[in-house]
């Protein structure tokens, strides 16, 4: 039988329901769905987009229907309200993607896709972290490594540094942290197919610090990283100018992944060119594990309106790392 | 008669004087044209573009053509090949641009366009500056006004700090610099028909520091700047989480403006976008002075296949700018 891909619908009061109904209704990715959530909200989701399933059976270890649900019953359609965030709907998915996350430790899945969760929320039902994808290391015991991987057009991305101050930025970068971002995107880019990816590694400073009369972080640490990496035998170049590496990536398709130094580097560059096609992976962790790039969507959430187009690609690029890891362990 | 607008050509070993014709040849700008340079690189880059002028006449003060040339007779044509950067060709546009600079002053031109330059070779000339703005603003006798403002599409952009490493940025920001930046691009935007342009201010921090957990920045000048410019009257946003600034300037059109705090800011979007449209204007100073966003092009320069896209937006731009001054000064 195909592998098991689950599903965390994502936050109830947001779109994620609904993105979650629509991209189920039209994947062609080649693995089975266990949808982990509350059925009331699955069915409102589908109600509300207008989506019909042809009965989706209760989750059993030996089923062999295309899409499943483990009804988590854990969330009242009264106690909240779709557009508004509520600690009632934080905290039944803090529960759906625990339970996600222990079938990922058992086998029992393979992959896990999850839509748009409330960051604020979260943080008032007790889980203090600065993302989701700390919370998923912590939780799966394997502190500090779950970081964000951007996915765009099949052009991995990953930060060096992520959510700190950009005055803590320079302080923060080192060969071995910046190899680390190198390797993990090489890696990446392996499992989808690529036998010798080419990786851009960002400058840090203008025009590539100018040789070192405007900043010595290419001089001290990104060189010597690019250098180290070639060693190894990964093919990086650079350091390209931070203000270039999206256009050599993605227009004139000179790279397949791409380092960058910062949070908002090579995001400014996917943003605008993303279109709503980009998705977020957890890197650092030895599961497939993705979501959406956009958020709640507040404003749309009880709409029908939401488009499902990043949840399809996250559910495409799971289901991609999935079928490489199998293919990898036959 | 209408006003006449300065064109120096760019370093000739570059794409600067192919760039220059073509674009003369097809501009239809509602200003007449001073190009000041050596005729005999005039010449041969209107050959080599294919470009026939019905003769062009010797400049005269009170000449009538649309088209003139002030004869620099400073460039050997045997003394630098094109694609190879030389000093005597960098020597000669020092030359034709100071000449230019002492034309604005006298009001002689009332604007310039000038093609790329080798900022190398205009080094190893004695011209130790970062840029050609501080350099312009120095000859001018406005030491630290000069700095570059880009142009894409009608909107203006511009940064409180350029060519500094990153690491210094933090300690560069403050509130009388930001406004300053804030100031000089409304003032623009006026310049060019906005009644009330809608600035965008960038963060510095990811998430906009979120509330001063991941960075202080935005609370301690970001803001307070933002809150001076709107009791001045100017239409200032932000903090824009600078991963999203491009996007809702050029996609979603809410602003008019940028305002970004470091050098690969909104560049990284611009460059992006730009497919070749984007131009630089020397900010700060009182004249019109626009160059290309492209550099030298030293691998397309003698192949007749440049461009001139970007050099036919700084003529339009910087005839704009003169048009408005003339019709303000009316």
């Amino acid at each position: 039988m195909k592998p098991v891909l689950g599903i965390v619908m994502g936050d109830a009061s947001g779109v994620g329901p609904e993105v979650t109904v629509k991209a189920l209704a039209q994947t062609e990715a080649a693995c089975r769905f266990l949808v982990i959530g509350d059925r009331r909200t699955f069915d409102a989701a589908a109600s509300l987009a207008g989506v019909v399933f042809a009965g989706i059976p209760a989750y059993a270890e030996d089923g062999s229907a295309r899409i499943q649900l483990l009804d988590t019953a854990n969330l009242d359609p009264s106690a909240f309200r779709r557009g508004e965030g509520s600690l009632a709907s934080a905290r039944a998915v803090i529960e759906d993607l625990h339970t996600a996350l222990d079938m990922l430790k058992t086998s029992a899945i393979a992959g896990l896709v999850f839509g748009p969760l409330d960051k604020k929320k979260l943080r008032e039902a007790g889980q203090a972290y600065r993302d989701e994808h700390e919370m998923f290391a912590d939780y799966l015991g394997m502190p500090g490594e779950g970081d964000a991987v951007n996915v765009l057009d099949g052009v991995w991305a990953g930060r060096v540094t992520s959510h700190i101050p950009l005055s803590e930025v320079s302080g923060s970068l080192s060969v071995e942290r910046i190899l680390k971002t190198v390797r993990r995107i090489d890696g990446y880019l392996r499992a989808t197919g690529h036998k010798l990816p080419r990786i851009a590694v960002s400058a840090l400073n203008p025009h590539c610090g100018e040789g070192g009369s405007c900043g010595r972080e290419e001089l001290d640490c990104i060189i010597p990283a690019i250098e180290q990496a070639r060693v190894e035998g990964i093919n990086a170049s650079g350091p390209i100018p931070a203000d270039m590496i999206c256009v050599r990536t993605f227009l004139q398709k000179d790279f397949d992944g791409i380092v960058s130094m910062f949070h908002d580097q090579a995001q400014t560059g996917i943003k605008l060119l993303a279109k709503r096609r980009s998705i977020t992976v957890t890197g650092g962790l030895p599961y497939p594990i993705c979501t959406t790039s956009h958020g709640t969507g507040y404003d749309l959430a009880g709409t029908g309106r939401a488009l499902s187009v990043s949840m399809e690609q996250a559910i495409a690029v799971a289901a991609d790392m999935i079928a490489t890891a199998t293919a990898g362990n036959s």
